[in-house]
């Protein structure tokens, strides 16, 4: 533990760089605020306040605290204005609402306007509960800051760290808040080995009723600032289910590779192979790189993976399974039982003698897409159609509409499939720039057993 | 019509020829049992005696009715005597109990013996019901003997005149009470448009409350002489709804197709052009016939083909069609989407941190037949399994097995599968013997439309 400990924690001389460039940039900050209004104050807030930083974090947030009067517009003039004064490489982004982000040193700055309210059942925005965050987690982990630091480093090694749409797992605040909870990084492992599905955690005086209809997630975490909400609300199904078996199997056998899981090595052949054996069928459909943020192209990337699927398997495709990959370019591979199906289908019809018996059969007296004529099946009409047989064509078509938006496609997805997209099957499919992500589908390992 | 009833009602020669047999018949018969027992009586009952039959039926059903002391024993015995010394080719046959059929002059003759009981509440065994069956049916349908020729003669056009197993349709005996329920032949068709499934017929002093859980069937005909029996038992909820169509059909517009269906002509090459743009691939098993009668070998056959439907269906082979034909072999062709499936098939775990994880993980950590190991979606444990990937060769290597009985196959079947079978695909399953049957399944027609 203290050898992991060494590597993730910053050391003496790394904490009182950080101070120093901290204290430099506020200094700045506070300067420019003043000129402004005396009563608008700032604050370093976050990881950076909490000394929960990882070593390789070079994170800082400044929040800058506005009266109420001022209005949105305001907030994000004069914060863009300091933003791009002090900043380099100064970006305005936008959460909830707007902030800037850019270098200072060899640091990550976000500048965040947020209003200076009394108690945290006044937010006005998203992000005025932070300073009642800090002010909690700090009077909670004191001296164990460095438990958070080895939860949160054990959750990247597993991919779980982040609440952003990419991870879908823990936030660095939810970390803290685990700790606070149950003491140490072992003691919170330990606790996730009797966590059910829809697992209730608060510090007291929270009702638990109706909590799970209101927060449809497999974690409620209640926010101590804040019982209306919800720290846990991005953790996905599948990130709460991965942590707790890794707890599970670190809590058996520690091992560093928790931590710090080897690279995996992609061997193209033996991957060919392993597909090869399965017999099923493989086609990738690539194409460019929509330029927007991450939280919207991951949260957009999910969708399309559901209409795709959803879209062969209404024309009888048989999906195994479908995964993204992002790269240089993005690449959704498909896994079929066959690329090709047959040209007829058994369609079912209403049962002989019923109203929609003449609708059925005047229906297809005349219908070009027919193997057979309507015939009857126990109790029930049937009839013999015609579909689409080729996985591959009917994509190529569904996708060269220019429409695809309407047809259910996540905007900035859609807007990229307009502009180009390439469908290549089985052998074709195993893109260079895309083995890893084959990989881990044909062949998916565990972080700590690569 | 009368041109109808000109080819099927047996004209007054025929009908005399009939009477002089029948008379020396049951004077033979007569001859034998009054030596035996002065108290045994004889009838003829059935459609011989109530002047419904068709002229191509050449059936006589002679009933020797013995005092109740007898035993069951004595009655085969007895009948079994007689019916070697009058018929010629005398073979026992079994229903629910013995009777004798052979042929006198050009008849096809039945000695049935059954029980001179003073009512139909007092059975002792199901044949003792014909005698009041009789006298009901003469009774009711005076003068309609013809409109009774009719049904049974539409029914035989559309292949649902008979109740034995091989056609699970309508009895000479329910076309005989449909006419006495509703007075002709043309108002039975019009009656069948207003039936819904489960339709309850009877002719009064019948309490509806809980027939249609007594009798699971799609008719339900109260026998006039026994209120605890369907007439329609044997009726299949294909023939219930065929027939109900087929009148619709020809209310609409009638035609002697409908008694006298033209033959249809099968064309190997165009249905082998119909079969291959289907795009599907087909199997046909074939095997000796079993020496068994018709009721059994059909209630088998239909069995078998449930057998093997959810054999394959288990295997995640995807069975779009199968049916049976019987020629001088017995052939079961089954329509597959694929004959080859992938080898791999996702197999879906227990809930991550439930009880029965760990036996999974277990199973699994040194299993022979695994694709990858065990993975997590969502909130489950995943692992890809092998399975058989060719339903010729898996059938191949189950119909092998020398207890197939025990795997559910009929007994008769199983026999005979276990001395031979052969399977055939696609191309090579299209057999000359049975090609009427595949045409039947890949270009079904009603027989008024061919």
């Amino acid at each position: 533990m203290i050898e992991i400990l060494k590597k993730i924690a910053p050391s003496e001389k790394e904490k009182e760089k950080f101070s120093r460039t901290a204290e430099k940039l506020l200094a700045e900050v506070e300067k420019e605020v003043k000129k402004i209004d005396s009563r608008i104050s700032i604050a370093l807030l976050g990881s950076a306040s909490r000394d929960t930083w990882l070593r390789c974090e070079k994170d800082m947030d400044v929040f800058v605290l506005f009266p109420l009067e001022y209005e949105k517009a305001q907030l994000e003039k004069i914060v863009t204005q300091i933003g791009r004064k002090i900043l380099k490489k100064p970006e305005k982004r936008y959460a909830e609402h707007p902030y800037v982000k850019g270098f200072y040193d060899d640091f990550e700055v976000e500048i965040v306007p947020c209003y200076a309210i009394e108690s945290p059942s006044h937010l006005k925005s998203a992000v005025d509960r932070t300073p009642f965050h800090d002010a909690f987690v700090k009077e909670h982990i004191k001296g164990k800051e460095n438990e958070v630091r080895l939860l949160k480093q054990f959750l990247s090694g597993i991919s779980c760290y982040g609440a952003e749409a990419k991870v879908e797992g823990f936030s660095g605040y939810l970390c803290e808040l685990l700790i606070a909870k149950y003491g140490s990084f072992e003691e919170v492992l330990k606790a996730t080995q009797n966590w059910k599905r829809g697992e209730i955690i608060h510090f007291g005086n929270v009702s638990e009723e109706g909590l799970r209809e209101k927060f449809p997630s497999p974690l409620i975490f209640i926010d101590p600032v804040d019982a209306n909400r919800n720290v846990a609300s991005a953790l996905s199904e599948q990130k709460f289910s991965k942590f707790i078996f890794a707890a599970k199997e670190y809590l058996k056998k520690p091992r560093r590779e928790f931590f710090f899981p080897r690279k995996r090595v992609v061997n193209r052949k033996a991957l060919l192979k392993k597909f090869k054996q399965r017999g099923t069928e493989l086609l990738a459909l690539t194409f460019s790189k929509p330029n927007v943020v991450d939280d919207i192209l991951y949260t957009q990337l999910r969708r399309a993976l559901n209409v795709l699927k959803n879209l062969l398997q209404n024309k009888d495709f048989s999906v195994i399974g479908i995964d993204y990959s992002v790269s240089n370019r993005i690449c959704i591979f498909i896994e079929l039982e066959s690329l090709e199906i047959p040209s007829a289908r058994l369609h079912l019809g209403p049962e002989v003698n019923t109203w929609h018996e003449r609708k059925f059969l005047e229906k297809y007296e005349n219908y070009r897409g027919k193997f057979t004529e309507p015939f009857i099946i126990g109790r029930r009409w049937a009839i013999f159609l015609k579909r689409s047989n080729n996985a591959k064509k009917f994509l190529q078509e569904f996708l060269s509409q220019r429409n695809l938006e309407e047809k259910g496609m996540p905007s900035h997805v859609a807007q990229s499939l307009e502009k180009d997209f390439s469908i290549k099957i089985n052998e074709g499919a195993f893109l260079e720039e895309f083995l890893p992500a084959l990989q881990e589908y044909f062949d998916p390992r565990f972080a700590w057993e690569r």
